[in-house]
């Protein structure tokens, strides 16, 4: 909804609240460079993207429709950027769209929903002055690098969970909830997977300088953010293979412990049985049964039951079954 | 079986059921262009295209055999191409194989069975006219965005499904379905995927206008229709990766209650088996027994076999078996 | 062992049993092509052929070993070539070694045991003589169609003993020769593409006209088979895919069934042990015992027995365990 | 230990024990080949190869080292090549690490412990003098082909081994020693794999001819040997693949017997129990319990245990659990 | 936190503490190399390497930050690298992050917490004073060879590890732990693969001879590096493959294992319940069971029992479920 126009002229800032309708007009003048941001896509905006700029009508809806594939388009004399911020909220990771004209002396950053905060991106431009005449290029560079950085905090907090889900799968405790967190980090992972890696390819195309507007001076930039993305992808790669690994460790502690369970089991269950067959021995009907009128024999069945669960429970313990 | 000929003379509809008998005529007019439709395609047809188009006898039997795989071939003056559209009805998806014939001035299109329907298709050819003059290429953009679009539909159906299948194994029913959904979901996973992926290529050929139907104007249709085709390979990826991952916590979850079953039965096993034993000893038939004669006896032996049994079950509450 | 030598002549089969001998003296008159087929190789066949043609005695020697892997090689004017046909016979898929040498103006096939059938292939090549002056190129078209052709009758095989395997793995039987069923379909199809796959490159390298047997003319046949063999290994990987996904829902099902087996076995043995407990208490002797002298203790007992059991069918039906 | 130096003269052996002092003044004369050949590999060896042929510290100290890596390096007019060679003994592999320096006029072979047979090579040397000229080459080839035939001799062992396996897991016996089978020689596999993967590559270099060592006669030659390592990777990933259908065969196998043995369990726990308890009911106490006085009393409840024990079975062996 | 600072000229330590200061000065004399060596980086030092030396705000700002991604970047003269090496301390691992600057005539080596060991490097540094005039490019391979070298300490560390696990899997003890075994030595392979993986490429670009520091003597060394960088990366690929199978292999023998104790525990069941049943049967209170009043009517019962359950002993005996 919001939309902000900052007018710079030989890299200072002019007017913070340019009227957009002037933009036309204001980009053939020398020296000056348009940023143009918008949140929250409209209808209107776009159409007036295509009036001032002359953007073509595929860039433009792809402004409007969300999900967007992250790419670099080269159309003619600007080009056209997508990607994907991401933040944390809580537990919670958030995907933040964005979309970007770069032209020679003009950005344009289009925010979808939920809107990716600007206020670092603003200070740190304003702060470097000294390669503000590198124009779009730059402040294109400061933008991408604040929403790569972001990814950094989203894997601490995967590798955190990650970290969890260990806990619970080696931990003494029930480790039952451990394959729905495994499930649930892996399947975001996943997600977050799907928005990084075409950020890589769109990357390693802008740091070779094929595209204009990363100038010689911007290459190393361009490299560092491509260097990050590098690096968040592998990482997300060990992350799963490490949840991978987890879950297959689970699946054999599961099966471990329903060993011992059985095992448990078939001790018991003889420890019991004995002295109930014992029991019934004796609870037979004979007539001649000596040991029935035995003075001891109750004593003697008694500890005859006793006797033979107690060897049970040891023949069990010594072979590790309780 | 139907079989439609419309004839555009600089870019308007001239006839929309115009005789394909003349249709090797009127080519060699300018400003002509050509789209016949084939519906249901019979051996007729192909011997009609071939004698008034002279396509190469090799594409013709493609167009007459199901099941080709997405495929352009470049013959001399004009490319031959197959893709596979898709549609939802209920749960089912439904692939359209379409061949087409692309020329400098013509377009022909052969619908297997099922039809892919085209109305949408005229629609939009009718009501974008500023760029009928590029021709066939257009046209045939217009088309595949058009089936490319119904993958985002079909897509959705299976992340529907994919969901449907994470409430059933993590939800505390049944379960016991969720394999066969799983698996089902899967093989029509691999199926669209085996219809889509092969696009992939095909259209990376044309977007970097390699074939000469691209014109330049049309490059970025192609990108479009390109990068389309590229989230869907990206998300059926994505859904059979958390398949994957919902059929080993599936796994997971069963062996987990299988440990929770046994558990269940260990302990009240015991907790039955105990007061028979009890039952058992005071059943037996002893003369010297002096508990037999008790005046509380029996009340006694009851209060056992309960304290016996209640002792046990708080053991196993404790314990988390129960 | 059978060698058959054909003559032709400006396209014309001019004999049917050509003496071998003069081979080399009529590779050397204009408007000569010979096909010379080997069935079953010999030592002395070779010794003819290297005398003949002058063949690398390393491509011989490859004639006479079996298992080859799929490959086509240069040597100087002609090229060697080795791929794979296969036939069903009954449920069986049977494996036919060929290997052939390519010229100019001849074609020498070497067919291993058991032998490809060749029948077809004279049957195309005498029916099309308008693509005879394309040479041994077409002819070798025509063998590798063939060839290429039969792997889709082994592909709907393997289709049918999967949806077979589904059904076992999925229908109420038993399921329990699921695993061979998969074990033994997975192994042939590693077999199979293990001879398939290799052919792709081998076909991707002629389909291309990178070897001058390949004319202008044929590249659009030589294209038609590479793209049979594209689609060959795609189906099979999917297959593959297919019967993975078989497997773990086999896994998932048996342990689910061994679930409902465990809570079925819990049920009936706390619906039989708790009367049975019943039974036990009353056969105690103690002297005092009021139920034991009551006029219905008896009716009692079983009303009380059967009620217990009664009650936890019902516990047991309504948690879902029987 | 032992060093041997073979002398060849315009293709003729000239003196087979020549002093490797004199190589380098050997090697200067025209038409002399050089075969130096080191077993076990000293330090004092490698220095007389630095001074008489002048290799590099990194190669010889390569030499000296085992378990290097497969490579072939380019060191300015000689290279450097390292090969694992195989035998079977038994139904062990044994791996013979080997590195060879090839110049124009020379072959010089260091053999580590377990030292490989070299006999096949000498003898077949021998025998083909008309490629004596192409030097070094050649007697390369003939020691790699010798090396990579050791290979099918493994690969068949690991087949039977694998069709071993195949009859553990399907056959009726016991089963419990085929993961352990399966694991080992997966195990030895990966390791086999480790040792020739990198090798094709080595051969891929070779036989493209971009070494000169490799003449235009010796490159059918090379192409040969690249073509049966690659059937050996080839054939590696295939018993590989095989394994791990055996290994989640066998598991299915596994759990599908559990499920048997469960299934049987329940069914003679049912029918050994149910006689308990009517044994149970009739040993109960009650004063008045009619069936006590009967004349046919205990026969009946025989017949009723009987009857419901057969009744029992025959549901069970109906619903296939026995 | 420690800076040495080391002046070479023509070859020859001449300063082993040389003022950092006057480094841009010492530069410009011809024959003058500079190894400036960091231990634990700080934001002063790095303001002097950039006054100094003039590199990068970029490359700075690595230094400081821990766990950068192995690379190496071209700016302008110099070009900058990143790197892992690693040492093992008793069963743990440690990585020691390292980052390098490096120009025609000087190295800086900037070594981050906890720090690698350089004794060494500086050893092999002086003693091969032969390669000095290669200058820092040929003290930068020394300091990857000994990286690199620790790779080799810690496959040795991880094979051990493995081969205890092995051990435990197939082993008659629990096996209990392996699975927590397995998961740990996987999930530091992860991360070691992580660190070692993108030196590949750094080395790869490096051993090209494409940076000007690596002249043509050296390429042998960095061939070499690279070389064992390869064997790192496919010992570590190898063993995770074993870990892998081992883990199968795990899961297999825990069914094995669950299979052999429900067989165990069927066939005591039986063996017990049986008997318990004859118990039974005589312990019915009938007035007509002749047995009862067998004169060995006990005799023959116990003998009954004890038949029984050796009867059934021997089955299952046989069975091979006991």
């Amino acid at each position: 909804m919001a939309l902000t126009c900052r007018l710079y002229r030989e890299g200072k800032l002019q007017d913070s609240s340019f009227d957009p309708i002037k933009i036309g007009e204001a980009l053939g003048q020398p020296g000056v460079l348009v940023w143009l941001d918008i949140e929250g896509p409209t209808e209107e905006n776009m159409a007036l993207l295509g009036k001032q700029f002359g953007f073509h009508e595929l860039a433009l809806e792809d402004c409007l429709h969300p999900h967007q594939r992250p790419k670099v388009e080269q159309y003619g004399t600007y080009f056209f950027l997508v990607a994907y911020g991401s933040s944390v909220s809580g537990k919670d990771l958030q995907e933040h769209e964005m979309a970007a004209f770069v032209g020679g002396n003009y950005l344009v950053t289009v925010r979808k929903e939920p809107v990716f905060d600007m206020a670092e991106v603003v200070r740190r431009w304003d702060a470097h002055s000294e390669l503000h005449q590198e124009g779009g290029g730059y402040l294109l560079y400061i933008l991408l690098d604040e929403m790569v950085d972001g990814y950094f905090t989203a894997l601490e907090l995967y590798e955190d969970l990650t970290e969890d889900i260990e806990d619970k799968v080696f931990g003494g405790g029930g480790g039952a909830e451990a394959q729905a967190d495994i499930f649930r980090v892996k399947k975001e992972l996943i997600m977050f997977r799907r928005s990084v890696a075409p950020l890589r390819d769109v990357l390693d195309v802008m740091q070779r300088r094929t595209l204009e507007v990363v100038t010689e001076r911007l290459e190393p930039y361009y490299r560092d953010v491509y260097d990050h993305v590098l690096r968040t992808t592998d990482f997300v790669d060990s992350i799963r293979d490490i949840l991978s690994s987890a879950l297959e460790a689970h699946l054999a502690v599961v099966s471990n412990r329903l060993n011992e369970v059985m095992k448990v089991l078939t001790s018991w269950a003889a420890i019991i049985l004995i002295p109930t067959l014992i029991a019934g021995i004796y609870g037979m009907n004979f007539v001649h049964m000596p040991e029935l009128r035995w003075r001891f024999g109750y004593v003697y069945a008694l500890v005859l039951m006793f006797g033979a669960a107690a060897m049970l429970y040891r023949i069990f313990k010594r072979r590790g079954w309780l």
